[in-house]
């Protein structure tokens, strides 16, 4: 069997029981149909597999890539895109179910021209970035089923609130812009309300289901949440040089997502990271060729870095799985 | 032929004519073996290949899979690994001429061991990254010597000045940098002298050979030192959604290296990225489905998200090449 040291580095690594543990939590907080696992985050159908065997059949997407790989790989039963696209050419020939997500006109006629059933009215609940203004969303719905699209309901991301430390005014924002959408959901009818993720999973009570996706895997930034997920991924990395105070490894900004700053190595501080390199001050002298832990600030764009999850207990490499949703 | 709007994007796209004028620039000031082009910035084999017409037939890597893949691309006649490793098993089976960068007891053993050939003795010019103290130089060289390396000279990357604005400081900084690493030159010997970048590349008077990569396809940071090369590159995106005085691209964290922070966009305002989506204010209205402009910040990270370059001619797709040096 493969050791954490026959590993080329710098090495995406999961921890199968962190894992699992996550996503226990959740689905028995959220079971089945209550979550919509969002693969955007991990990129990759074992894991998605996981979460099916968790109890969730329903998925989230964020790119046409992310929907045709899951769509190959078995997972197609119920298949949001939660992005708008001009283009759906490439969804209305896919061998599953697929909703899209639209808050324009010309959304709503690319669905249709593209071959796609069904969509869900993505709502500007307060975050400025995708989503049509609510008090235009029943119009939207309409101008949907005259072009024959199924309209199972609305979808509305409280992005702009993921990250508010404070409980209280998490679920008090969170109910904002739920009462947003709920509003909406009236003019446009349908079975679903979708919204929500991994920081807002256990205080958004109005959604019908919780797109979330980092907390299967975390990141450092919802770590500050308090929430009962665990850290189950690292980027591991191997101590190529010493100087006088720091030390160099081998894992730099094409291994990392770096929107929200440098990552973090226990019992050290990091100086700086480049192309292919994090410089940092370890508290206890470390020798050439000592593997160490970087864990990245944001999850997502980490990811999409790697070609593949290597799954570790202890020191032994017990798996690979391919991070096969990466690209458009 | 494939025009731009053919492209699912965000994509990667590449000017011909600004990188052959760029080429020719720096091949003008730094002809054949005065330019070791560094590849790590393109990761691009094709685009090695345009290098190599322009003269150079020196290659520097970041990493062992762009060794590999220069070496599999035929472009091996003289490869650089600018960087330290402590398994060099990798490079010692190439069809290539390998040298490796060393600066510990522990590498050079490395570098035995796996069957390497020849180093560069690394020096530490003012860049706490790699790099021996420059007064420990001689003694690895006489070491490596021992163990029956070929010790071709030194190496020192003066990175922390690159981006210093003032020429006349830029200037100075150097000439302090490099008098360390030609003194340390002095106890190794060997021929090579082998430092710089893309930001010292016309001030840098004392290296035998310039290790540049971005001036080939140039991002933002390096724009304002104000050198002879044009930005090469851009990732193409659609507008997907219009909000009340914003829009929304389909470019985001995944597609962007985002260490020196938010890209431009010009003839606009950049407000944030989320993974798949950069929210901006653009001066002029904008329609969806416009293709707009996203320039990196930084294009080494930026590049190694993205499968291929899409090199354009006003609006037809000419040509794909393929970014075949990413992973490690």
């Amino acid at each position: 069997m493969k050791s954490l040291n026959d590993l080329q580095t710098p090495a995406l690594i999961l921890a199968p029981e962190a894992l699992e543990a996550n996503l226990a939590s959740m689905s028995r907080a959220l079971p089945g149909e209550r979550l919509r696992p969002h693969v955007k985050a991990h990129k990759c159908t074992a894991l998605a597999k996981r979460q099916q065997a968790a109890g969730h059949r329903l998925f989230c997407c964020a790119t046409i890539r992310e929907m045709e790989g899951m769509a190959a790989a078995g997972l197609g039963q119920d298949l949001l895109l939660a992005n708008e696209v001009l283009d759906a050419r490439r969804l209305g020939v896919l061998d599953a179910r697929v909703t899209v997500a639209v808050d324009s006109e010309e959304t709503i006629t690319a669905a249709a021209r593209g071959g796609v059933g069904e969509v869900l009215i993505d709502v500007n609940v307060g975050l400025p970035r995708c989503g049509c203004p609510p008090e235009g969303a029943g119009k939207l719905a309409d101008s949907a089923r005259r072009q024959g699209l199924g309209v199972r309901g609305v979808m509305g991301y409280e992005g702009h609130i993921m990250g508010v430390a404070d409980r209280t005014k998490r679920e008090e924002a969170c109910e904002a812009s739920m009462q947003i959408l709920l509003r909406a959901h009236e003019q446009v009818g349908g079975e679903l309300v979708s919204a929500g993720g991994t920081g807002t999973w256990d205080c958004n009570r109005w959604a019908s289901e919780i797109q979330a996706g980092s907390y299967a895997l975390m990141d450092t930034a919802y770590k500050e949440l308090e929430f009962p997920f665990q850290q189950a991924f690292w980027v591991l990395a191997t101590v190529i040089s010493l100087g006088d105070g720091f030390a160099v490894a081998d894992c730099g900004l094409k291994a990392l997502g770096m929107d929200h700053g440098n990552p973090t190595i226990e019992g050290a501080r990091v100086w700086f990271c480049s192309d292919e390199h994090i410089t940092f001050a370890p508290e206890e002298p470390l020798k050439l060729g000592d593997r160490i832990r970087v864990i990245p600030a944001h999850v997502d764009p980490t990811v999409a870095y790697h070609e593949r999850f290597h799954l570790v207990e202890g020191e032994s490499v017990i798996d690979d799985w391919s991070v096969d949703l990466r690209g458009w």
